[in-house]
């Protein structure tokens, strides 16, 4: 073992560390914290063939598709550090002091303050992008935040290894000492003491829901309970609509093929769950379905503990009653993992069987056949929260069912028109988050910059002279942001 | 006793209706559900005498404050319908469609959602502005969720007095039946039910700590857990600079002697802790608000139970080691209630007994005397989160103090300068919420129009045509709200 669990005597000197550093860094202007995210992005992007290398030894994941994520946690750094730097995120609503009826209203000016050091629990299945230096880590810098970062062990040397990457840009950038930090643990007595620790004030977390919830119950019974925020997947429903499904049987069918299989479907956006309307449509698109993924070479994943719940959940779903295997992949060897497979099963059996709701993480998905849209809305109103929903409909469609539709949005938190749910843009617009149990609180985003928000709480300054200000509530605007003066939004300074 | 609590069989109905209403309030325009506030302020507003003299009988506040504060209800909802028809709160995004690298990045929209019903718990000190159509019912209405409220029993003939005024106004406007419903209950099977029911997806709650944190372990406890904002108080510390106390010793201590008293010293911004450094201007400070608290008369309570909680608190605190009262209200007759009360005491005793760190809801404050400010911010350090922290301070003081004054900030939700906790404007810079224990969540306000966000959660579109988003993101802004189009602030339409 390279890499042994952090003590707990390490643990609350980290913690304590943590806590220090947080008195200077949450005084650091946006452009000081932007310009160590940039810094960290910058030297991600120079890191070596070493970096990818270790990285695709440790998740067994393609070079191309490291790559690739590698790039986007670079994207991820900049534009959060560009979006802190803009400064609309911290919301700086001002209302100027005033007399209402002979009564003086006191000044008063709100703007958003880090909570504190934030521990962070990387993702399996991705490595760069939601890990050591990912989201949830860039939203809490950009947020004032120091973070602590819990080293995923299936990962635990790319991990060492970006977290450095950290070490030296904050050198770098003269950011506080201890503004971050990387502990290993296998135990789960790691992940607690940090999220009980007194000085941590708030948790990010992408994986599995036992996991998730568990953090999540940890930081509710401290004394003082802190927000954590857990991405713990989904099911990610596909709806096909009739007139769509006979317009599009084929291209759909090959869409989902590609997107329950992408990365062996070890993203917690891949589609586990189809449902369509009995028809001839629907067993052509089963059939070309199923030929899609018979195509799909069974491929490794990325450590053997997912391999195993994977074979392990596979094998409970298709052995549930009246569940029908349809196709998976052709020529497997003994022993191989990541088999693609596709089910199918009548929606009575998924309605009586809340097995049938479960996430098998992986390239599994099971397609659920409805008698007709009154019984694909009942199993809508069954569903349990999730990250996407997605309808394959022409407008029509749409148009015919008002409550469906509505039924469907009402369950998630990302609603996908004539696409595929995997593929998970980083923009401000974006939304990775839904109702329970997909996220521990639906009001909060893991992608995007307002991801940020997570990690900050609004403070009121009433009745402060100008000049004690912070910046971004100066009277003369000196950072040029957005912000609300009397109910207008504008960048105009107070005169 | 005139007002059963509610069953459990009238619960389950009364939820399960607002869920029903949920589908229809939900598509209700920004203008519809503002429509439906200003019509409950307005029949407020009308409101004839019988309902202030009921809310006298109930509560014994003085006409005079009772007035103010339906005043103050009334601004609450027409302000909080003017933001909701303004659509700044729903933070709309949208990142149009584009190429890059050859990847087509598809269109992404993201709005604000409704979470569902609410349940709102309101105050008992505040029977209009925190209760039945009070900040919570506002904000809740105004994101689009249907509101159960549940009455409190000190004044439960005035809650359900406003309850029908709110009936009526949705009558009037005609909005979905059951978007709103009120329920009586003393017992806390009432509260648990609502709280646990399926059907409930968000709590509001104003009051105390026990009160609002065993709602809060019920709605975590749930299969699905639920938000819960339970504001509960605190003891809003007030820090006298030695610069400042010696200039303005007599005129801060009139202004605290009518902070620590008014309305009987019921607010949760009531100033509790009033901290300064040994000194002859701290003595004689103390000796001034001690004769202020000495000349203000007992005054009647609440309710009983409120009255029979602050003789036993005011009790205990004044019982710890090294605590010494200083003055209490004069010429108190036998078993006269809300006898305002200072006490003193020094930081060493403060630091090593939590008891007198509690509030003690009503005219009771400690003023502590520390040696230095180097023991004023150990003092801070030790403090729990709080709604409000107050400085009394020159510019001279914040500038030689810096360190002092961020750990002041860090634990509370508004930070006032010269000025007293107690008056809460009603304004989009408003904070009230602080770290816990005075809110579980210290990310939202219970008080301005950003208190609308606690009860909605973000959605994005993905690859919607145009002409089926809903209107706030249509290309051609047909709301002419402010949306952040491709990360720039803007209110012109897409073309």
């Amino acid at each position: 073992m390279p890499y042994p669990d952090a003590s707990l005597e390490a643990i609350d000197t980290i913690c304590n560390n943590a806590w220090m550093a947080f008195h200077e860094f949450r005084l650091m202007s946006l452009k000081r914290r932007a310009d160590f995210m940039r810094a960290i992005a910058r030297r991600l992007d120079n890191a070596d063939a070493a970096l990818l290398k270790t990285a695709m030894e440790e998740t067994h994941l393609p070079e191309a598709r490291l790559r690739s994520e590698k790039t986007r946690t670079v994207f991820q750094l900049t534009s959060y550090a560009a979006a802190c730097e803009r400064g609309a995120w911290l919301d700086a609503r001002i209302d100027t002091t005033h007399t209402d009826k002979n009564t003086v209203i006191p000044d008063l000016r709100k703007t958003l303050t880090p909570l504190g050091p934030v521990v962070v629990f990387g993702a399996s299945n991705f490595p760069f992008a939601y890990s050591t230096a990912g989201g949830d880590t860039a939203c809490a810098f950009a947020a004032g935040c120091p973070v602590i970062v819990k080293g995923h062990p299936a990962h635990a040397a790319t991990s060492q290894m970006v977290a450095d990457i950290i070490l030296e840009a904050a050198r770098e950038t003269n950011m506080p000492e201890h503004v971050f930090a990387h502990v290993h643990g296998s135990s789960f007595e790691v992940g607690k003491a940090l999220v009980e620790h007194p000085r941590v004030k708030a948790v990010g977390f992408t994986g599995s829901f036992a996991g998730g919830k568990q953090l999540w119950d940890w930081a509710n019974a401290r004394p003082e309970p802190i927000p954590v925020f857990s991405e713990m997947g989904s099911i990610n429903p596909v709806f096909l609509f009739p007139e769509k499904l006979k317009n599009a049987t084929k291209e759909i069918a090959e869409m989902y093929a590609a997107s329950v299989t992408t990365s062996v479907g070890q993203f917690c956006t891949n589609p586990g769950l189809i449902v369509g309307v009995e028809s001839k449509e629907l067993d052509q698109f089963i059939e070309l379905l199923g030929e899609g993924i018979a195509q799909t070479p069974p491929a490794a994943m990325l450590h053997p503990g997912i391999a195993k719940a994977y074979a392990e959940k596979r094998q409970t779903a298709l052995s549930q009653q009246s569940v029908t295997e349809v196709a998976e992949s052709r020529n497997t060897s003994e022993g191989a993992q990541g088999i693609a497979t596709i089910a199918t099963a009548p929606a009575s059996a998924f309605l009586s069987n809340p097995v049938l709701h479960q996430e098998v993480f992986g390239p599994y998905s099971i397609v659920v056949r409805c008698a007709d849209l009154t019984e694909m809305h009942l199993l809508v109103l069954k569903l349990e929260g999730q990250l996407t929903a997605s309808l394959m409909a022409t407008e029509q469609d749409i148009l015919h069912n008002p409550a469906l539709v509505e039924s469907i949005k009402n369950i998630a938190g990302r609603f996908i028109m004539n696409g595929v749910p995997t593929g998970v843009t980083v923009a401000l617009s974006m939304q990775h988050g839904g109702p329970f149990p997909a996220t521990t609180d639906s009001r909060f985003s893991a992608v995007g910059a307002d991801g940020i928000k997570r990690f900050a709480r609004p403070v009121c300054y009433q009745g402060w002279p100008d000049s004690l200000l912070p910046d971004e509530l100066k009277n003369a605007n000196p950072l040029g942001i957005w912000r609300t003066v009397n109910d207008v939004l504008t960048r105009e300074a107070i005169q």
